[in-house]
């Protein structure tokens, strides 16, 4: 391995940094686990309070109650039981298709990259540097189809962990609640950094592994390495899409049907355990929120690496084999872990939540110290592990960029992150004026509030834009596509606090759910909802993170594509391009169109099952016979993941269609549209529902004298805000967070095939 | 003059062509009109039997039914004058806002264009043909000036015209319904043609003779005749601003107003003319629906022209001052009105309308016959009109086309109109099964309906986007942007039939709205209402050919700006592209969100106004004293004009900014973004709320056992329908079709401006 003198930090250095740092964050989130585990379900709850004097501080003001009810401790077991039973069930379904799909698209891989040399296992020159020779493109094809699998694996581990913690914490939340909303929350928050901190140390892990192995075999052939490692990106975000879309329409089906049985028909509360779809429900929040959001984060944390790192192997570091600079995008997320750490004890063990009103900022304030924090993390790492000058490889010419220029890069998709989150929550926390004026709208009937809630998700995506704008103008400007990758992956270096903040809301919603379900008191119950309500701001500003940077990459993706397909120019002005721009921003809409309707039928047949199993089960309304859960569970997962099919192979198939038969310049205009057209509607989706359920929450709340003009439950303004929030139930949960992974997907795809469809795509042109 | 060979139609036969067709489409439709106006409005109908003996055949079937009720003629005439009335009082107090900002913009484009050399009066070197001299820039600047006004008034009057026939023909219609629903069809035909022929005849006509009296002047120099001519259509567009979002704020503004005071508060019918905004409301269809369609079209049509000409001024035919190649899409557009008048024959003349059953397939068969007549003449023209073989600029190369291949560009923008047509007529009637789908979602509730509404108009995107797609690979690549350009006058070459089957649609509505008022029997309503079910269908089919076309005439536009701002390629692969594709694509969503605002703001106001006279006019509700439609009509004018200024600047002002500020080619990239994101928008939203109308409308007809389980009017579905087809207004009415006019505006105008632009522009980047 040739060594660079011109960075500060030493090859070795590099090695030891990057593995310590992920272990930390894996230890970390153990003891965050093990705090969380502390919270006992079993019988002798009482002796509970005992145990946690050393990690909880006592002092919290608020009254403690119903401590000592050993009957709800047992409800609640049971309850968070029978969710973790249905998620072990969904997964099980889930891994079947996704294993099957996982093997044919790997084969897929090998076949096609393997065929762009004819198969041939003798070495070829190198593609930017002529005078070298590389690997033979067979076992590129090899390595690129393991890195697939490895980014697979890891995006499944990802979900299912963040899963497992999620319904383990859950009961574990509605019964700290009962000692007070601080110590609640430090349970529910704890959870949601397991959940971040595994994930981010787990991706770098075993993309920091794979690297060293394969360098075992590639030794000084970067391009290749670099281009095999790509397929741990294709992986991760193909399993997103799973994920994504398919726990969309899961949760989604399961709520709607659960209520049009149980609420309309049998006239059943809400979260009745006697509901056989009420776990379901349950269950579908966290394989949507949670699994759904991490394998979707995780997607976006692996490409952009990848991306990243394939652009710099034919930078001047990439070309001298400084492993130091190449390892750069690795560093800044090494960095992040300890930041995010850092971050998190400000929110667990530095302050201390003692009343409601101190959540919402505890966790703003979390994105606020981990963006300054990691400022300076950033301009370290670019100061110790870059050279000071250094050359990009910029669509056919070398960029001269400078150390500081690169820091520059990272920072500014840092900060417009923060942006991007802070301008989600103005746009739906009830908290502000456009919140308000929807749920204001509803005194005139549901027409204008769809009106007003459509027309404020439309005008949310204006500041992200210009912030998404103004950072890719400045990445592009100082570094190229580097410059784009690095932005990407500065707005994804605080993923263990974003994903912590983010998964916490789904935990206090489904603790909100168990007390509910349990039968606790009122005063219990006001206190999970203060968490829920809070959390649903994180999780808006959670979608608007996973967008923005959804953007950057795909950009990015799309940038190193380019560059592998060996394109220097995607004109507009050429009708191959203009046609892939027109029809790539059409897809998002065919993707939500389809997405739309899965919710609807997906629905149906839960109502189906559910009418089945209160006519055929004796006992069951009685409460005397248990419900079949896992019925209800199986027919969700069974029917998202059909309904899944078409959309998902929408996004694979496009850009496979496109580069075979209409080659590579078509396919860079289709994923610039579906890029540009793809982040509005997500964005403007996600807004828009979540300002609805907000807008509902509102007039059910009744906080203010404004509110309660529009309320209470029941009134003719809280039935038009209640349609509102059906609406943007698919908008919110299914087809918008999904369409981030359909840009992703696309680009990802596009970058992995790009040697097959440089030499073998664009057959109807060349036929006619 | 120089001649040329090559063609087979001299120029002096080209000079007679276009005014002796423009000329007959003008009498055609003055012959129209005085059919029309044979049905009276006084008290001697009569004798009105007799006098049309000749006009009209009697042997429909339809039994006649209170032809001689002189209170029912008398009613009518007096409904129709308020509307006549509330008309003339939009348009003054319209033409006063539009005089205004006429003035103003006239001044900018004399300044700016002025400045471009300095306000020099000295002839220049020709961009293009080096070796000539080409008039000065301040008189480019003075013409180009002098075309905005032409083009301004002219769509001005084509929206004036097209208004008062409307509100002419309506309580005729209402009238001829007595006598059977084939009388009433023809009379509300006839009324459309007149608008159809009179807007496709003087648009052609002006520009015919401003581009002989620039000759003039110009002699030689057809650059800078042609950069002038396309004042005209930036005069055009900017009106039809004006008129498209005004109008759309207008109508549904008066529509909710009505609503919520009259059938809510006051508890009396809809169309009740003691309601004061009930003229405000029928005045609304006939300014949205008519007058802004009609200034819509004409900007397509006189922009398209504008952009084929500046092209082809560059051409081989244009170095070599061939008139007749170079009035090749004048001469289309010539043939067009012949063709559109043999085909109106075919509804009026050749067969009869007798059932209800026939009435829409006579309208689709106008559709069809017109495109496949259309394409002879385009073969015709094209074969004897220009030398088989040419040469046009493209992005700095010449490239070689032949005289078929431009047949074929041509006729692909006319068959991809069709298709267009066709599908949005499948997915917007009640005939087939998508809004059946829409209807029985309804079951379910509002909300369900919302979520498949908002589904089913994503997915009717898709064929559509492709046809375009399709036109434009064929189009670009036979002849660059002059292929694009002459795509989009095919597309427009019907453009008479198309109005009049537009046109129909809102008359027909109208008449069953003066019959409501009126009074009329029950037999007579389910006449109107057949005729306006089929109007429904055909206003959606008339969006459909208006965004179609749009998108082709802005792309055109679009190559038209690039030629003239010389660049030669806009290649998304660099950053200044990038962000304008990215922020061009948001642009239609900051757009919607204002429109769609505005039209719950508008609403506001005009409750407020029809409370106050309902409070404060006595006798008002007992029918004793006359409402004050007027001041209604005036404030809803008044609202809608100030409410459409934000939307209207953000439109007019984005080019100017980006232009001056970023340069030619951020403002290409953000030319690029609207135009590719906003035609989906604009689909969707239009397909989406003629959905949603017509659900409810199949719901109310109950013609079907699945209807009539549906029904009646007043049923919880139905009332589901409802709300779905008020979220529609805005989207369809408003916000939808709004967007044609900003991708195409928004070209235009950098096409108008690009010298400036190219020598002044993009001032940030050369601070920085």
């Amino acid at each position: 391995m040739v060594t660079s003198s011109t960075t500060i930090l030493s090859d070795l250095g590099t090695q030891l940094i990057i593995p310590v740092c992920a272990i930390i964050g894996i230890i970390f989130s153990l003891v965050q686990w093990y705090l969380v585990s502390k919270v006992k379900l079993s019988l002798d709850s009482k002796s509970e309070g005992g145990e946690n004097k050393n990690v909880f501080n006592e002092s919290l003001i608020e009254e403690e109650e119903g401590v000592n009810d050993h009957n709800v401790v047992k409800k609640c077991a049971d309850i968070q039981n029978a969710i973790s039973e249905g998620a072990t069930s969904f997964l099980f379904t889930e891994y079947q298709y996704v294993g099957v799909f996982m093997v044919a698209f790997a084969v897929l891989i090998f076949v096609f990259l393997g065929s762009v040399k004819g198969f041939s296992t003798s070495t070829q020159q190198c593609t930017y540097d002529t005078t070298k020779q590389c690997k033979p493109a067979l076992f590129t094809a090899v390595f690129s189809t393991i890195s697939f699998i490895l980014g697979a694996i890891t995006s499944v581990i990802s979900g299912f962990l963040g899963m497992k913690i999620a319904t383990y914490a859950n009961a574990r939340t509605t019964l700290e609640a009962r000692k007070g909303v601080g110590k609640a929350f430090i349970v529910a928050f704890r959870s949601g950094a397991v959940m971040g901190f595994l994930l981010a140390a787990n991706g770098l892990l075993v993309l920091y592994i794979t690297i060293n192995l394969f360098k075992i075999y590639y030794g000084d052939d970067w391009e290749g390495l670099f281009e095999a490692i790509t397929g741990y990106g294709l992986g991760g975000s193909s399993m997103a899409l799973f994920g994504r879309v398919g726990g969309g329409i899961y949760t989604k089906a399961a709520d709607v049907g659960a209520d049009l049985v149980g609420k309309v028909e049998r006239n059943i509360p809400e979260d009745d355990p006697r509901n056989p779809a009420v776990i379901a429900d349950n269950v579908g929040d966290n394989v949507g929120d949670i699994a759904g959001m991490g394998s979707d984060l995780f997607g976006s944390y692996a490409e952009s690496s990848c991306a990243a790192l394939v652009v710099a192997s034919i930078s001047s570091f990439g070309n001298t084999h400084d492993f130091t600079a190449m390892m750069y995008p690795l560093l800044i997320s090494s960095v992040g872990i300890l930041v995010c750490l850092l971050t998190t004890l400000f929110a667990t063990d530095f302050f201390e939540v003692k009343t409601v009103k101190e959540i919402e900022p505890a966790l703003k304030n979390q994105l606020i110290i981990s963006t300054f924090l990691m400022t300076l993390g950033i301009a370290l790492i670019s100061w110790i592990a870059l050279p000071y000058s250094f050359t990009i490889f910029n669509f056919g010419v070398q960029k001269e960029v400078k150390n500081w220029e690169l820091f520059l890069c990272v920072s500014v998709g840092l900060w417009a992150g923060l942006i991007i989150g802070f301008i989600t929550e103005y746009y739906t926390s009830n908290a502000y004026s456009p919140v308000r004026d929807v749920a204001d709208s509803c005194r005139t009937g549901a027409a204008t509030n769809v009106i007003f809630g459509l027309a404020l998700g439309y005008k949310s995506v204006i500041i992200p834009i210009f912030a998404i704008a103004i950072s890719i103008f400045v990445s592009f400007s100082f570094a190229a596509m580097y410059g784009v990758a690095v932005a990407a992956l500065g707005m994804l270096s605080t993923i263990a606090t974003g994903l912590a903040i983010d998964a916490y809301g789904p935990i206090s919603d489904n603790a909100g759910g168990i007390a509910e379900m349990a039968g606790m008191s009122h005063r219990i119950r006001e206190r999970t909802d203060a968490l829920d309500a809070a959390g649903n701001t994180t999780a808006a500003i959670g979608k608007g993170f996973a967008i923005g940077s959804a953007a950057l990459v795909s950009l990015a993706l799309f940038g190193a594509f380019v560059s592998r397909a060996e394109i220097t120019t995607v004109d507009v002005l050429t009708p191959k391009v203009f046609i892939g721009l027109l029809v790539g921003a059409m897809l998002p809409y065919w993707f939500s169109a389809m997405t739309m309707k899965s919710v609807g039928s997906a629905a149906l047949k839960m109502v189906e099952e559910v009418r089945r199993q209160f006519n055929t089960i004796p006992g069951i309304m009685e409460g005397t016979a248990k419900p079949d859960y896992a019925t209800c569970v199986k027919i969700s997962t069974d029917a998202s993941i059909k309904e899944m099919i078409p959309p998902g192979a929408l996004v694979m198939l496009t850009p496979l269609i496109v580069g075979i038969f209409f080659g590579v310049e078509t396919l860079s205009g289709v994923l610039a549209g579906s890029l540009v057209s793809g982040v509005q509607i997500a964005i403007s989706a996600s807004n828009t529902g979540g300002a609805w359920d907000n807008a509902k929450k509102y007039i059910e709340a009744g906080a203010s004298e404004h509110a309660r003009t529009l309320g209470p439950k029941g009134s003719d303004p809280h039935k038009a805000a209640v349609i509102g929030d059906t609406v943007g139930d698919p908008l919110k949960d299914t087809s918008g967070p999904s369409l981030n992974i359909l840009i992703k997907l696309m680009a990802v795809e596009s970058l992995v095939f790009a040697p097959f469809f440089a030499t073998h795509g664009g057959l109807l042109f060349k036929i006619f």
